[in-house]
């Protein structure tokens, strides 16, 4: 078991319905400790991709992001979230629904600050159902560049996002992959990596 | 002139209406070596203060905050943002109007996450009226923390945030202070320190 599945069977709790809880290290209190393991371990994983820019989505993949990209030393580029249609055109832009807010989001990014030639790794906290993360490759490639790799703390294996982008050749990295969890007794069962 | 305030003059656009544009480096795209800088510098502006968490808001604060924790070796804690009132007893909340967005948002942070005892530095990248500030001391003295003080990137002087806050009695620390800006000629005059 590594770092990441330990801290989430130590301090994670598993809700009805699906929900993970682990506001306590990732995702409202920051372990800045944590975040550094991940920045390094992604650091590990995408060894040898030449990155130049890491891209996420507001508000709580910034953290990772930020701490991941000391380890790349390149900078940190975070999508913004509305609920209004943007006809703008300075700006990219993709759909995502959000189930957990049970509502469509346009993902926005200026373009001046993503071009063809950057080589992007996209990093999030969370992948489930995966709207997020595929309106963040569209974004990538309306503007030419490329996705490096996507890198994810827990991957929600049980539900579709991970077999989706992994279908599309995206190279996929989450540190913790959940196969079960069952909120009666509060297990978590992780997939072999 | 320090850091900060020679990169505003560089990339920093003054835009009509007393708007400073500092997504290339600071609150959309971010550098990271920057960060690390301003990080660097909260740490020494607020040397022996003994602080145990840094408190931020989402989403353009978070950046900031996860790279000065690093510094400080404590955990973040972001609080978010809500348009809902919300009537949770596992919260703290409280009220601010967004000059940006021209609404009033709700800003919670969960109760088990700040308790009596800890010494809360904040962060955020930008101070203007200082309506989201306001909000995230009122949350620390719910807790019965202590606010042992408030570090910002950029403060826009000719606003009352600045004043607001010191006159309550707040380390307040700004790596930059705006005292005019004039979007005819993209001036700056930064105040003394």
């Amino acid at each position: 078991m590594n770092f990441l599945e330990e801290r989430i069977l130590k301090d994670g709790k598993v809700k009805a319905g699906g929900v993970l809880k682990v506001g306590g290290f990732l995702n409202h209190l920051i372990d800045i400790t944590l975040m550094n393991k991940i920045g390094e371990e992604f650091k590990r994983r995408f060894e040898g991709q030449e990155i130049n820019k890491i891209l996420t989505i507001e508000a709580s993949g910034i953290a990772i992001a930020a701490i991941t990209a000391n380890y790349f030393n390149v900078p940190v580029l975070f999508a913004k979230k509305t609920q209004t249609v943007n006809l703008d055109d300075e700006i990219y832009s993709a759909q995502a629904y959000s189930f957990t807010h049970k509502r469509t989001n346009t993902i926005v990014v200026q373009k001046q600050f993503l071009s063809k030639g950057d080589r992007v790794l996209i990093i999030d906290d969370f992948l489930a159902n995966g709207e997020a993360l595929m309106a963040l490759t569209s974004i990538v490639e309306q503007a030419g560049a490329e996705v490096c790799g996507i890198g994810i703390a827990i991957e929600k294996g049980m539900q579709p996002g991970g077999d989706k982008l992994r279908s599309k050749g995206f190279k996929l990295e989450s540190i913790a992959i959940i196969d079960t969890m069952d909120s009666d007794n509060n297990s978590i069962k992780f997939r072999e990596q």
